[in-house]
């Protein structure tokens, strides 16, 4: 990196978003750089600062996701002043508010581009900003659940499954964070700002592209199908001699004659029922025992390194302190560091996977206390005096 | 949408990418209007041209995924030259080869740049451009696996399993739309341009945040735990009547003395083992069968509908027929387009879910055919003459 500015350098973000997908989004534009602005309620905070872990009573959830944000409070109820003060100075807005409650508030898009027009105002929800179910309440296993991911999630004679990470606040998060640079772009080229409208049940449903055209072109329903894959075979998790799992991707039939070579069954290679990769889907649950037979007499270690030293797709299952601890992903990509907490010094969190060449990227400075930067915000850059930051404190306004 | 024209018009994207990672981030630029250049083998093509479903013959993932995108052929060994020239009128380049080939072929990021400075260079591959396993054969099942999110799905007695959808491929493609359009903005601004690095295991990592922090910071391991959550109880999935699921996710006190009051349990609102949040995950597994016992008895839409007016957050599990027939999801959020293809007619695909008040989004035009707008491009984008793309074609370059 040969800055020490991010990407994003200059670009004013006002955060009113909450707990994990708008704080998620503001994350990753933060960490490109951009002047990130928490609000928070004054007294209170986002929600998420009770939330475990912690380490010495300070919730380890908050401080990753809000490293490199500036935090002030503000009562929206009472400050609606001050707020539109803060809107003619962003570029971006972010909030993830049930829809609707920018409206009661005042604050809907409507009237905040008559007093920013190249205000970017981005917003998540469960559903969107539309349509009749735009005021259900929506969580991540709702976004799951409706988007059909969960339908296509686990084992033939199992039940739907749910993905075991957050996926639609987090693709929710990512793809706002796309959705307000695209507009940026153009609201910095034509003077237009926009709204930008991100449901976590639409996001999955992108996710789900592939899938979803088997059904709207192919017009067959995907179900669960455990590892297997739809498009090739075999491409699954396999057992090993040390009872644990490998997963295996055979994406051609390049692969499948290496595979067969180290099995030392030659005789599958050009084996009509076998030869080619549509065949080997058709026939996957006779391949499957044929490479189980093999895999089940290998060490997991030195069976991933001789399919790697072949060339053949292939992977150990990582658990969390796996994937902390690997020096690829831990040691050369960086993917978890340290962020100095004034209060309890060290705390290790996950780092940006948006990897940069020239501009500086991940961790600046730590996650706001509450109200950390009411005089910066107010006093340096909205220009408030002493005497009305006081005023607005007494008033419970900040 | 009070535009024609999307927010990225006029932004030019040279995409050298295949298959699915790639392609899901230039299609997600084209959706937003940018002029998205693909790229292909002269005579051979996308290999996606040959994946299933097919309609008439012809792909509906190529179609699908690369509508919105003009088309041209170069053979990039031979046509050196001609590359460059491109390269230089290009703001946004993708490409998806394994790490190594670029520079192989002589079109590294640092030769690049010499050709054009102010170029976003923006490329995903399984392990990324750098460290140890930099040059490993990357799928999304090995992004899966390595990333520790297949640890964490499933149920406690099972297998890791995968995701049924490509997140990986999927998330990482949303993050480099994030990251290129990032870059573009400080290009933009400085006159530099960078190299945007993303890699499919880095990508889930980042969807793991949560979860990584367990380990992190409270140093337990995550486990798999079915479609329970870690921070709130109950929220999973129910047994209904009918032998279908639903989902119920109580993510506060005031949902579960609602839940109680429906359920005729009132004796368990202030009941000190459920009370409170962090009692209930404790004793989430003495709640769930009192919670089964009720939606055991209960129609699943019914149920469903009954939770909704309570304001508690529950949904259907829907398969892929459902998703693609609701009145929301298909209907209100338009989540499902119909593209006009010249060969064979409408086809319906997923719709981008970033959704943008003012600027133009979604289908513009069908995916190419093979080598569709050479004339186009080469000739009145880049000015060669008839003569000089004929010879062209004659050499095999394009």
């Amino acid at each position: 990196m040969s800055q020490t500015k991010g990407a994003l350098d200059g670009v004013v973000v006002l955060d009113l978003s909450r707990v994990l997908a708008g704080p998620y989004c503001s994350m990753i534009l933060a960490d490109m750089g951009a002047e990130v602005i928490k609000v928070e309620i004054p007294g209170r905070g986002d929600d998420t600062r009770g939330f475990p872990p912690f380490k010495e009573g300070k919730s380890g959830y908050f401080m990753n996701m809000n490293r490199n944000k500036k935090g002030i409070t503000l009562n929206l109820k009472k400050g609606k002043d001050v707020f539109f003060e803060l809107v003619k100075k962003a570029d971006i807005l972010i909030e993830n508010y049930r829809p609707g409650t920018m409206e009661k508030l005042g604050f809907g898009y409507d009237v905040l581009k008559e007093i920013n027009p190249k205000l970017v105002y981005g917003c998540i929800s469960g559903f969107g900003h539309y349509g009749p179910y735009s005021k259900r309440p929506g969580y991540d296993i709702v976004g799951q659940a409706m988007s059909g991911i969960m339908s296509v999630t686990g084992w033939p004679d199992g039940e739907a499954t749910r993905a075991g990470a957050p996926v639609s606040d987090t693709v929710a998060g990512i793809s706002l964070a796309a959705g307000v640079l695209g507009a940026l772009h153009h609201a910095q080229k034509t003077g237009e700002g926009q709204k930008v409208d991100i449901a976590l049940v639409d996001s999955l449903v992108s996710v789900m592209q592939i899938i979803n055209q088997i059904y709207l072109i192919g017009g067959r329903l995907p179900g669960r199908m455990g590892n297997q894959y739809e498009s090739t075979a075999p491409y699954d998790t396999f057992p090993t001699a040390d009872g644990k799992y490998v997963v295996i991707g055979i994406a051609n039939d390049k692969f499948w004659k290496q595979l067969c070579e180290m099995m030392d069954r030659e005789d599958l290679i050009d084996h009509p029922d076998y030869a080619k990769n549509g065949d080997r889907v058709k026939n996957r649950d006779i391949i499957k025992p044929i490479v189980v037979e093999w895999t089940k007499t290998q060490q997991s270690d030195e069976l991933v390194n001789r399919l790697l030293e072949a060339g053949i797709p292939t992977a150990p299952i990582y658990d969390v302190k796996q994937v902390t601890e690997d020096p690829h992903i831990a040691g050369a990509r960086e993917m978890f560091i340290d962020i100095e907490d004034p209060e309890v010094g060290p705390i290790k969190v996950t780092n940006t996977h948006i990897k940069m060449s020239e501009t500086k990227q991940g961790f600046r400075f730590p996650a706001p206390m509450l109200g950390q930067h009411n005089q910066e915000i107010y006093g340096d850059f909205l220009g408030y005096t002493q005497e009305e930051i006081r005023k607005m404190q007494e008033d419970g306004i900040i």
